[in-house]
C-alpha cells in the first residue's frame, strides 16, 4: 500500500483500502444475512459467510459496474448473489433482503473507520508515550521562549512538550469520542422493508444484533444526517492539527543555525549525501496542510444533502474520507518515529538562552535573570506544574483503556 | 450591523462587532486589573472600570496601531492606560500586569463567542421547536420519498422533519459541549509575571477569579494549543451543515413542479412582481456553501503554529472566526423563520403519491400498497416511532436548558 | 485504474498513476542522460536509454525508500545507478548529474500533466461537439427560464447549451493555455553544476534540449515560484465547475417532476430495478464539489514556499495534483458521455411553459405570449443569436487543433 | 475602513465597501438609463444621474429590505425609484427597465473589481519596483541556499529575489489580463426585454454603449457562467500566494539565529518593548493563509450554479469576492512596504556562508569552493543571468502600461 505519491503511505497498510472496502461491504451483507437468520426471518439455511465468492477478475467487473449504478453495491450485491446461489440458493434468496445500497455501502465505511481508529489509537498512545516522556525529562531544561520569530522570554522545553501533548489528548479524546453506527434504514430510510419482514420491535433488535456482530453501534438510519462523517473528519484534522504543530516546531528548531531539536533519523539527498533533512517532519507538515480542506468537503457534502439520499453530495464522501483518515494515520505514525527519536540538545538550548537573554528586556525586567537561576525557582516551577498536569491528564488516558 | 453584501446579517446584531471586540478587550484588561486587587497583588486603589476611556476618534487611531503592532491589543493598552492615568495612576500602573497582548485578543474572542454562542441557542432553541413541530404534526402525512432526485418508497413528512432535527440537535450538542477558556499566560505562555507577582498558588485562584469575572472557564494558557478555536469553527459549520441540509430540501420542495411546500414569505422580484423566491432558503444555502471553508482556515491555523506565538496563523482567526460565527447565527435565525412560516401542502405530497406510487417497484412489491394504505399501518408507524424518538431527544434538550 | 471509492476512475486510465509516475521520472533521467550526451558533456558511450530496469519488487522498495528520503526520486536514482551499472559503468557515472530530486519530481509531474492534457482535450472535444449540436439543434426549443428555483420568462434549451458551452469553452481556454516546463535547477535551483559541467550559454540551450525530448517548454527554475502548479490546479477546476454545472441542470431537470431532460443511460438501484438514477450527473456533481478544495490546497502550498526548497508544502503538491487531475478526467469524461446520451423531452418542456405561462407576469407583460409565438420571433431570435455566436467560438476552438 | 479583527484593513480604503457596493449600483442604473436615452428607446426627458437620492437613514432601510428579497437591488430599486420620481417622472418610469436584480447586482461587483485593480495594480507597481532593486543590488550577493530547512549548495540574494519577483509577475499577468464585463441579460439572461423595447440589433449596441460609460467589457448575459468571477478569485489568490512566498522568507531570514533579512520598521511588544518583530510579513502571510479558501468557495459557487439563476450559489459569491480582494490589496500595500523598507544584512548571509561552506558536501564538491570565489564567477554568473532575464521581464511591464 506505498504510494510514491504520498512516501509514508505504508504506514496506513491496507486501512481504506479498495479490498478492505470490498472485505467491509461483504462484512456488512453477511452481518446482516446473519441477522435475519438469528430472528427467525431467514430460516437456518439461508446462513452463509459469503467468503471465497470473489476472484480477482470479479473485482475489474465491479469496478465498471459501479459507475453504472453509481456505488460499488449493486454490482457487488449481484456477484454475491450470483456466486452464492451455486452454493446455497436460500442465502441467495435472503440475501441483501431490506437494505439499500447505502446501507451497505456506509456501514461498510463504517467499519474501515473502525479499523482505522484502532490503528491511530495506538500510534495515539505511542505518542502520547513519547511526549510524555519529553516533557517529563525536560520539565527543567530552560531554552528561549520565541514569539511571532523573535526571542520572547524564557520557557522549558518540557513546556513545550506539555503543550504540544495537550494538543495530541484533545484531539484523541476527540478521536475516542466518535460513535461509529451501523447504517440500516431501507430504500429511503424508512426500514419499511424489515419491519414488513419483522415486526417494527424486532427491527430494533435485529439493528442491535447486526450493529454487534459488527463492532459498530446501533442507530436509527443516517442517509442524510451526515454528523457521524463530519464527527469523523473533524476528529481527523485535529489530530493532524496537533501533529503539525510540532512539526512545525522541530522543522523550525532544527534549522541548522538553531539546532535545539534534530531528527534521530534525518534523510538523505540525492545530490548531497551529508545533508541531513528533516523527513518526518516535512511529511508530517505535508498532512496538515491538506486534511482541513478534505474536511471542508465532508462539510460541504454534509450541508448539500436533499431528498432521501443525495445524488453526489453522498458520494463525495467516500474517496474524501478515505484519503483523510490514511492521512492521518500516516501522520500519527510518522509522528510516533518522529518524537522516539528526537534529539534534543539541551546545550544549545541554554546556549541560545545566555546569548539572547541580555536582549530581553520585559517590564518585568527580572524575567531574563530568572532563566540563569536556580532551575527549581518559582517561574520554572510554574511550568513545571503545567507540565504535572498535562501528565496527569495523559496517565488518565491510559487508565481508560 | 447590516451588511449589502451579506443580506440578513444584522441578525447577528453587534455580536463580534468592531464595537464588541473592543468593548471585550477592556472587559479583560478591567476584569484582570480587578482579580490583581481581589488577591491584594494590586492595591485596591488601582481598581478602574475603565470605562468612558476612548471617544470615536481613538477607534480609528487604534486601527492604526493595529497594523503596527500587528494585533489590537498593544495600542489599545496604551490608550487606556494614557486615559485612565488621567484618572487614577495607580490604575495606570498596574493595567495590563502580566498579561501579554495574546491573553487579551484570545480572551476578547472568547467573551465574543460567550455573548454569541448565548444569541446562537435562542435560534437553536426556535429552531428546534419548529422542527418538533413539523415532526409531530405530520407523524403520519405520507409523501414521496426520493433518493437520488427519483422517486423511491413512501416516506412521512414527520420523518424528514426528524431527519433534519437530528441534524440540528447533533450541532446543538456540540455547541453546548464548547468550553470557551481564559487566555492568561504572559509573554511566552509561563505566567512568568502573575508568579513573579504573587506565588504559583495564588496564579491559579488569580485565573480562577479573572474567568469567573467573564463567565468564561479557568485553563492554562492555550497560546499555540488551538483546540478552543477549532471547536469552536467545527461546531459553527456542523450548525449551518444542518440548516443548510434542510434548506436544500426546502429549496427543491418548493419547486413549482412540485410544490410540497413553499417558503412562508416569499421574497420579490425586481423585474417579476408576481414572482415568489425562497429566499430565506437560499440565504440559508449561501451560509452553508462558505462556512467550511472558514473552519478549514482555522484548522489550516491551529496546524501552523509554531515557536511560543505563531506569526500569520494567530492572526489569520480572527476575522474568520467573525465571519464563521455571524454567519451561522445568520442562518440559525433565518432557518427558525423559515421553519415557522413554512407552509406544507400535504395534499402535493398526496397527488405525487398517488402519481408515483404505481411507477415504484420494489423487491417488496408491498411498499407502494403500504403508502396507500392505513396511515397508521406498521410501515408508517415505524417511522412514527424514529419521530418520537428524536422529539424525546429533543425534549431532553430543554430539560438541561 | 478503477476505484471503488470513486466510480469511473478508470476514464483517467493510467494517467498519474504510480507506474505513470515512475516511468516518468525515469524518462526525465533517460532524456537528462541524452542531452548531456548531446552537447558532449557527457561521452556517448554513456547513453542508455534506462528501460527495462525495474521488477516489481523494487517498486516497493522505492516505495519504502520514497519515505526515508522524502521522496521518490532519491531512492529510484539508487536504483537506477545500480541496475545500469551492470550493464553501463559510464551510463552509471552520468545518471543524474546536475540534477536534483526536485528536478525529477517536478518534471515527471509535468510529464503526466502533458499526457493527462492530452486526453483531457479529447473529452473536452467530444463534450464541445456535443454541446454544440445541443444548442444548434434546440436554438429554438422553448422552455420555461427558472431563477432561484422558480419559474421566469422563457429561454431556449439551446440558449442553456450554449451557456453551458460557454462555460466549458472558458475552461478549455485556460488548459490550452497552460504552459508546462521542465524544472532543471540542481541543488539549490542555480544550475551552478550544469554550469559547472557545461558553461553557462549551453546550460540554456541543454535546458531546451531536454525540454524537446520530453515534449515541456523549457524554462528557468521554479523550485519556489509554483505559478505552473496553481495554473494547471485552478484550470482543472475550471473544467470540472463548467461540468458540475451542466450536471446541476440535468439533476434538477430530470427529477420526474419535472422530466424535461433524462440521462440516456440511467442507472439502477439495489433494491428498486424500475428507478432510473442519473448516475452520470451525479458523479459529475460529485467531482464538482470536491475539486476546489484541492486547487486551494496546491494554492497554500505555493503560498507556504520558502527556502529554495519547501519542507511539506512542496511535498503536498504531489497526490493533491494526482487527485485534481484524475477526477477532472473522470468529470469530462462522464460529462461526455452524459451530453451524448442526453434525452431532450421537448413537449415536456413545452407543457411546462405552457402550463406556467399564465402565471408569469413581467412588468412588460409580453414576454409569455412571446413564447407561444412564433418561434422565429424577435426574442427567441435574439437567443439564437447568442447560441450562434457561442457556436461561432466553438468552431474557432477546432481550428486551431 | 480599519478592522480591528484584520489589521491593514485601511490599506484598502473604501473598495468594495457598502458605501462602495450602494454607489456602483446606483452608477449601474444610471449608466442603463442613460443608454436607453442614448439610443432613442427613452425620452431624453428620462435622464438623471440618480445622485442625492440617498440619506444615511435609508441605507438602512435598505439593508432590511436586501434579506426580504434576497439582494440589494430589488429595495434599491423601489428606494430610486420613489426618490427620482419627486424630481422626474419619466426617470422614475425609465429606471431599471428590462433590467434584473442579477443585472444590478453582478455589474456593481464589476465595478467595485475595476477599482480595486486599479488600487492593486499600484501596489504590484511598487512591489515590482522594490524586487526588481533588490534583485539587481544583489546579483552579486552570495547567501547559503537551504532546502528542506537545511543549508545547501549557495545562492545570490539576487536570485532568490528574482524569484520573488516571478511570482510577482506572473499573479500581475493574470490580474492584467482579466475581463470585466457588464452583466446585462434581463429576467432569464435572454435580454428579451431589451429586445422588445429596441430591436435585436441596438440591443447589442446598448451593451456596448453601457460598458463604454462604465469603462467595463461587453459582453453577453453570464448569469450562470461565472468564470469571470473565478478568474478573478483565481488572480487575487494567486497575488496572495506571491506575496506570502516572500512573507515566508522574510519570516525565516529575519529569525534573530539567522539575521540575515529585517523589517525596516518592526513592530512592537505590549510587554517587550525591545522586541522587534516582523509584523508585516506576519500580515501579509495570514492573508495567503485565508484567500484560497475564499477563491475556493467562488469556484464551489460556480460548480453549483442551475437554472437561470441560483439560489445560493450567487448569493454566496458577494461577501467571499469582497473579502478576498480587499485582503489582497490589504497584502500588496504591507508587501510593497516591506519591501521598500528591508533590510539586506549582507554581512551575515556571508558569515552563515562561511560558516557553513565546510559542511555543504555536495558531488561536485566544488560548489562550495565557487561560492567563496570570484563573485563574478561562472556560476555566480548564472544566477545573475536568471535575474536579468526577470528584470527585463519587469521592465516589459512597465513599458506596456
Amino acid at each position: 500500500m506505498g504510494d510514491l505519491f504520498w512516501p509514508g503511505a505504508e504506514h496506513a497498510g491496507g486501512l481504506f483500502s479498495q479490498q478492505a472496502f470490498l472485505d467491509a461491504m461483504i462484512e456488512v451483507e453477511a452481518a446482516w444475512l446473519a441477522t435475519l437468520v438469528d430472528h427467525d426471518v431467514a430460516p437456518s439455511s439461508a446462513a452463509d459467510d459469503l467468503q471465497g465468492l470473489f476472484g480477482a477478475d470479479q473485482v475489474d467487473r465491479l469496478s465498471d459496474e459501479a459507475e453504472l449504478g453509481g456505488n460499488p453495491a449493486i454490482g457487488l450485491v449481484d456477484l454475491l448473489r450470483a456466486g452464492v446461489a451455486q452454493r446455497n440458493a436460500v442465502a441467495a434468496e435472503w440475501l441483501h433482503r431490506s437494505l439499500t445500497s447505502q446501507d451497505v455501502v456506509d456501514t461498510a465505511l463504517m467499519i474501515c473507520a473502525r479499523d482505522a481508529r484502532r490503528t491511530l489509537r495506538e500510534h495515539e498512545d505511542r505518542v502520547v508515550t513519547a511526549l510524555a516522556a519529553l516533557a517529563a525529562d525536560h520539565r527543567y531544561t530552560p531554552m528561549v521562549g520565541r514569539t511571532l520569530t523573535q526571542h520572547a522570554v524564557p520557557i522549558t522545553f518540557g513546556l513545550k512538550a506539555a503543550h504540544w501533548l495537550t494538543g495530541v489528548l484533545d484531539a484523541a479524546d476527540d478521536v475516542a469520542a466518535l460513535r461509529l453506527p451501523v447504517q440500516i434504514g431501507g430504500a429511503a430510510g424508512t426500514m419499511a422493508a424489515v419491519v414488513e419482514l419483522a415486526d417494527a420491535d424486532r427491527a430494533d433488535a435485529m439493528v442491535k444484533t447486526a450493529a454487534e456482530r459488527l463492532g459498530l453501534e446501533p442507530s436509527a438510519p443516517w442517509h442524510t444526517t451526515r454528523t457521524t462523517v463530519t464527527r469523523l473528519g473533524d476528529a481527523m484534522v485535529r489530530t493532524t492539527d496537533a501533529c503539525g504543530h510540532l512539526a512545525q516546531d522541530v522543522l523550525t528548531l532544527s534549522r541548522p543555525e538553531i539546532g535545539e531539536l534534530a531528527e534521530g533519523a534525518a534523510g538523505g539527498s540525492s545530490t548531497m549525501p551529508g545533508k541531513a533533512n528533516p523527513v518526518l517532519s516535512i511529511q508530517i507538515a505535508r498532512a496538515a496542510l491538506t486534511t482541513p480542506a478534505l474536511a471542508a468537503t465532508l462539510h460541504l457534502a454534509a450541508a448539500a444533502q436533499v431528498d432521501e439520499r443525495a445524488g453526489g453530495a453522498w458520494h463525495a464522501e467516500w474517496a474524501t474520507l478515505r484519503t483523510l483518515v490514511r492521512r492521518t494515520i500516516v501522520a500519527a505514525a510518522q509522528t510516533g518515529e518522529l518524537l522516539e527519536g528526537l534529539q534534543v540538545h539541551t546545550d544549545r538550548m541554554r546556549a541560545t538562552l545566555d546569548a539572547s537573554s541580555d536582549g530581553i528586556r520585559t517590564e518585568q525586567s527580572v524575567m531574563a535573570k530568572l532563566a540563569r537561576h536556580d532551575p527549581a525557582g518559582d517561574y520554572l516551577g510554574r511550568s513545571a506544574e503545567f507540565v504535572d498536569a498535562v501528565l496527569a491528564r495523559a496517565r488518565t488516558r491510559e487508565g481508560t483503556r
